[in-house]
């Protein structure tokens, strides 16, 4: 049997400041989880699938300050809850900031 | 009589990380003082010319993180510490960032 969550809370990137941006951002986990987000497919990775050195509370606060900032999409299948980047919307909000923690330096 | 401070150590923007960039701008105010910084000519801004409610240690403190971040040069001129906003090298290094926390929303 699989207890039943609240669906998740999302806020759209236009609704979040750049300070609130900068600040998720600046997170090593969670600047971890949007580049690994960045290079998966749109809802195929479940929180469970991060290989993160936090506990489960500490995730799931993370993932509660990623859709705040409008950087993720969750959703509920099942046991699971999948993500997605929220690229588009983002990028439409904050031009070329995830372009800047996305690269390699 | 002045009394005479160790000069500041600054870092250039080349040796700065983005997560170090995003953590730096994503304070409420440094944010201000970059804002300040980069409406006003170099070095025409005295540390002391800012009107900030912190004190003058949590100031000193906040600009020797925009130095640490690359965002900030300083030099002493007399009893005045004088400032500029390091546009062009933060720019080259974070294409657009900078234009980022600058615009109006």
């Amino acid at each position: 049997m699989v207890s039943h969550r609240a669906a998740p809370v999302h806020t759209h990137p236009d609704e979040v400041s750049v300070q609130t941006a900068l600040a998720t951002l600046a997170d090593p986990v969670r600047l971890y989880l949007v580049r690994e987000l960045a290079s998966s497919d749109d809802w195929t990775r479940s929180c469970g699938s991060f290989d993160v050195s936090v506990g489960k509370a500490a995730l799931s606060h993370h993932f509660t300050a990623l859709r705040a900032a409008g950087l993720v999409e969750q959703r509920d299948e099942g046991p699971r809850r999948v993500n997605r980047l929220r690229r588009t919307e983002f990028e439409t909000r904050f031009p070329g900031l995830l372009a800047l923690v996305l690269r390699d330096d």
